[in-house]
């Protein structure tokens, strides 16, 4: 028995991967624990020692979502997967859906609605601007919509978007609200049961420094309620909100074999989630805020526009630049990069071109880091005007 | 800023994985480079040294899959995450797919057609039997199905089911091949492109000793001609073939975010390709089915029944053997993981509680571990049926 077709030359390469410091919307750097946790032994699927973590992580999603909502799990998956997730068992063909759309988010939302077979009803806001409760009012009124997506942090603006009141709004006209926290959970306060978010999922590798995947998602009992309604099955099985909550013990039947799961990175996830705890989510909020500050304040003084104009607006996670006047970003950040090893990115969807975005995200949110990187830019703009 | 919910003693406390070697149908134990791998730095979502880590990742699944598809990437999830996106870009509403059947895996695409709303038209044959191409030639007459769904490896009953013609059978019917090699793929001979087989996917956690997901797949030209005269788009974003292909540099056009690609993942799953690389796939799948010719033996010698009765029908990767007569098998298990920490699974599906499943993947395919395991198991028939 022997093959047909040989291996190519670039598969037995030594793999070298280089050590960034990581400044943009993420990853962010993992933090060394969680990157030894990675390299922890495998278990079978339904390994009790594997249970065990997966009990863990919901432990602590519920703590980092700050609710009690025992439908609570990770999708083996990255961000998008739980969006996904959660678009998959809330959305039936012909269901009305208000996407608030203000940047890339809401725009994949409405795509991803389409696809299976829902009706995306979008409010829009110009890029750089967040939504009032006004606004989500009058497309509650308008349409008798089954479900409010809205990203609490627009990634591809840096802004915020405040929750304050929203469940309650969608409440009031029976519509459910699912909120994207990828960018934000962790580095801003998120009451899911307090602000009675029905459906609130993140990513790992944001605030909690962990690598891509697993996904943190959490379903409130309106939400639960909604999919025990449905007249068809969701079309994944793989996200399945059923297979899902089972596999996660969130119910009281016995665990059955789904999917094997991804157990590298939940070792890695459940240790960025004991950081969080042992930091405490109050001062993670806080460390956030404070270093955005120092950040945009040192930015602002020094030259530079953000992009975001409105103060309350901006997201402390992920700040978007406008690329000064003359200054080539490719250059500008290649700069940065040889300068202080630091890497930030450019726009994303509506900012594409536009801005550079820089992260202060878990490891990386730090008011030395911020100050090393203030001055690398500084000096980058200056080498780049000078040119 | 203080959250109103404190974290769960749980989650602070540390996090000990024990070691164990793991005989069950999969996860395997990951090698140490592996694990190391997964270990190293993060990345942006589309800086160069994760697209060359990517693009390495396709040369190895291409010599593994023995295909020179350009359509060869991996999915961000585990090997239902590949099945699933198999379906849902190759699946309509209304197609006939035809799923041949004979164990749990075909019960799960079956499931997956019908709820993108495609019509599953199932051939079965008994748990513990394969199919001959009689069988797959009366259903392609039978119905103008679009796709046949047929797993190589039926793990749950440990059969192997011989593709050598198969292809060509369905092209004369104007059908596609997709074919499961979760199992099986590096363990034994599998050519995806002399076998004229539309699609293939696997995972990453059974004869390529990674931890589970990413999950390698690959489109030949009739999928992707398929693809490409589809009414709808596929129901998934995540999953989404055009998206993927794009990301993972299968087309000419610039590689454009999509999702954030499992970087740890990816560096684990590389050096799992490139182990196997330097040992040569004919001599992997030499290996397999020496330990298993060496392990079914033993056992039949030493007065234990496997599940297949019949030998060429018998999967290398992952054996079935029935459950003797008055032996209990969570005791039996019990003793052989005490007596040597080798950890071996029960049955899934139709073989619940009939038999139990021994892997020999990877890793763990060695004589070594053979001969050590059915030591064990002798030791442990003799001590159930002492009592």
């Amino acid at each position: 028995m022997e093959p047909l077709l040989q291996p190519d030359a670039r598969i037995f390469k030594p793999l070298i991967i280089p050590e960034k410091i990581l400044m943009g919307p993420g990853p962010t750097n993992a933090s060394k624990v969680v990157r030894d946790a990675c390299s922890l032994p495998m278990l079978g699927p339904v390994d009790k020692e594997l249970l065990q973590v997966m009990d863990d992580c919901k432990a602590g999603i519920q703590y980092l979502f700050q609710t009690e909502n025992k439908y609570t799990f990770a999708v083996s998956g990255t961000g998008h997967a739980a969006l996904e997730c959660a678009i998959m068992n809330m959305v039936e063909v012909g269901d009305r859906i208000l996407v608030a759309e203000h940047g890339v988010w809401g725009f994949r939302a409405a795509d991803m609605v389409k696809r299976v077979g829902g009706i995306p009803i979008k409010i829009t806001r110009p890029p750089g601007e967040n939504f009032q409760l006004s606004d989500f009012e009058e497309g509650l009124k308008q349409n008798s919509a089954k479900m409010l997506f809205i990203a609490h942090s627009e990634s591809s603006t840096g802004v915020i978007q405040p929750l304050e009141g929203l469940g309650d709004l969608c409440h009031k006209y029976n519509c459910l609200l699912l909120v994207d926290t990828v960018a934000s959970i962790g580095g801003c306060p998120v009451y899911m049961d307090k602000q009675n978010i029905d459906i609130l999922y993140s990513g790992s590798q944001k605030v909690l420094s962990c690598p891509p995947g697993p996904a943190p998602i959490s379903f409130g009992s309106r939400a639960v309620e909604s999919f025990r309604a449905r007249k068809t099955p969701p079309v994944s099985f793989y996200f399945d909100f059923d297979h899902l909550t089972n596999y996660w013990g969130c119910t009281e039947d016995p665990v059955r074999y789904h999917h094997t799961g991804m157990m590298s990175n939940l070792y890695g996830f459940r240790e960025g989630l004991r950081i969080l705890a042992q930091e405490g989510l109050g001062n993670c909020w806080n460390r956030h805020l404070k270093c955005a500050e120092l950040f945009h304040s040192t930015l602002e003084t020094n030259g530079f526009e953000l992009f975001v104009k409105n103060k309350s607006a901006r997201l402390p996670t992920v700040t978007a630049i406008r690329i000064p006047k003359d200054v080539n970003f490719a250059e500008f950040k290649s700069h940065v990069l040889k300068n202080c090893n630091m890497d930030i990115s450019g726009g994303l969807g509506p900012t594409a071109g536009l801005v550079f975005r820089v992260g202060l995200l878990g490891e990386n949110c730090t008011t030395a880091r911020v100050d090393m990187l203030a001055r690398a830019m500084v000096k980058a703009l200056k080498f780049c005007l000078k040119k």
